[in-house]
């Protein structure tokens, strides 16, 4: 087995792992934090990035917070940081390892900001910046591409949300969340038998919007990864303002439509994109919907649309690995890819 | 002449138009905010979001102000705002019609906050809806695919950077702006000749870091928009964490590479890509990096790098109108896209 999918089916487990943990940790965070801040910046990159993503629509939505992505290159490159007034600065980071995710917090620090590290390792630079850190207890991550790493930052922000509202409902939704992933990747066995009818495609776009605008991204990026097609993700909003001039008969289009409240605005692009004749792959919990697919991936019924980001991200996990192994490539080992990239 | 190309050759006109209608304005708005704000959030779709990300550097690095790119859907779908404490809210439309971008100022001035509209049109929802307006004075744009308008917005974000800074000495580039852009567009005659080349190129990456990270999304934007060809914008330290495993063997790649404190980034990644090599198309004022692109797209040397945008983006214009033009499309109506995106 390679080590991709040993670390795509550890997920449920590390979730688990993380909120028997960390919980205590999070709301002892949330309380010393208090009304230390009026807004987030995040600063990361890659996958990291899209988690920090899903924190925009996830703190916005339920903890009515402002969230930025930062500019890193404003720190580490120009030497001309913004002022950071009113800000929780947050590095998220899977190794804590790149300088210019560091220099965002040590700023942060630098101007009297609470800062906050949330990074597998809880000795790397980043986590040592930082005044509070939580850590993934993902195990090590041995393949290059980042799978268990992802969920356990998303359920990271989850756990956060959940702590600085003091949400008792959201928690138990939370708790129920690992057995939840294992619904969704044993439901996945049908549609898995099926990726190599995409064994010769060279591109395709990955669509989500609100929570999962995050999924749609991290889709992409696993794609792009781990067999070299070039995958594009957009919000359904912004693809009809450009993007979608280049979609012809048979263009594959992944859409990541979990129910919610962006719902009708994909079932609305669905309809457009059948019209022009798209190849649709659809990742849902919506059975008709994933009825007019031509690749079904299904998701269970009970997830809640704030976490369904981290049940919506596997249907992609596994469409890498396997596309992956049926062009002959290795999972785990992409070519020019390395585990740690460390950017300035 | 096609429209879009009459447009292009128009944006010398609506720059110094701009400047010598609104400087005053723009002067009375930044007094008028005065210490109202310690952080901006901009709405913008397509092509005003590009103007939108350069707005991170450039207050960033000049102002010293942190700018979040809002995320629409909180406020026009899920109803969800966060609170805006300390915000300046600007919205940025050409048409001013997008209700997305207007829930997202209206609820600034439900707030209580101030807020801004760039428009193209004065008499916009938008513009109705904010406090401030600083019109483009473009001009009708018809050509479906943005130019003008684009450089016009970069050109708003830039005189209100000076005048918040009353920074007399980048008040006098910015004044000479209108000039080189001129020389630019005229600098750019043989590289446009050399375009046929990229006949039949189904896919391109596009790189640009700091000020230009604007620029490498706003040419992407251009070249899908305009000749069906997937093109994908990333940093050129994003594009190290995973994307990167794309690259093969003649892979087209447009490097975003006026002189800068990016500089030294981008010549390190285009190495990389020599060793890999990739077909490189470089947009660059700095002639021994030119010497080694496939395709070379000079710029002027004399403008300064927090200017740079403006004239780096008219290569990937003029690039996305004569590939359409070389493939037989239309580059005044690319199929399947209207002028007016109305997005919920």
């Amino acid at each position: 087995m390679s080590i991709l999918k040993k670390e795509i089916h550890e997920q449920p487990a590390v979730i688990a792992r993380l909120l028997a943990h960390e919980q205590g940790n999070v709301v002892d965070i949330a309380g010393e934090l208090g009304r230390r801040f009026t807004h987030m910046v995040i600063a990361a990159r890659g996958t990291s990035d899209n988690a920090a993503r899903y924190a925009q629509y996830l703190f916005g939505s339920h903890n009515q917070l402002q969230v930025a992505l930062a500019t890193p290159s404003l720190f580490s490159l120009y030497k001309r940081p913004p002022k950071l007034d009113g800000a929780l600065v947050i590095g998220v980071s899977q190794s804590g390892q790149s300088p210019d995710i560091v220099s965002v917090v040590a700023e942060g620090k630098r101007q009297g900001r609470p800062t906050l590290a949330i990074t597998n390792d809880p000795a790397s630079p980043l986590a040592e910046a930082a005044e509070f850190v939580i850590p993934l207890h993902a195990g090590p991550e041995l393949a290059v591409a980042a799978t268990k790493t992802y969920t356990a930052s998303l359920a990271v922000m989850a756990l956060m949300s959940v702590a600085l509202a003091a949400d008792d409902k959201r928690m138990d939704q939370l708790v129920a969340l690992p057995e939840q992933v294992v619904q969704t990747l044993s439901g996945l066995t049908e549609a898995v038998d099926r990726i190599e009818r995409y064994r010769y495609i060279e591109h395709c776009i990955v669509i989500g919007r609100g929570y999962n605008y995050a999924t749609a991204f991290e889709i992409a990026l696993k794609i792009k990864e781990l067999t070299r097609v070039i995958a594009q993700p957009y919000s359904s909003a912004d693809f009809r303002h450009g993007p979608i001039a280049m979609i012809q008969e048979g263009f594959p289009v992944i859409m990541v439509a979990p129910t919610g409240v962006v719902s009708a605005d994909l079932l609305a692009l669905a309809k457009e994109l059948a019209k022009l004749r798209a190849e649709q792959l659809i990742i849902s919990d919506d059975h008709p919907l994933l009825a007019q697919a031509h690749l079904a991936m299904p998701l269970p019924a009970e997830v809640p649309e704030w976490l369904s980001p981290v049940v919506a991200v596997l249907p992609g996990q596994l469409f890498g690995l396997n596309l992956a192994q049926l062009k002959g490539l290795d999972p785990d080992n992409p070519i020019g890819l390395r585990k740690v990239t460390e950017t300035l």
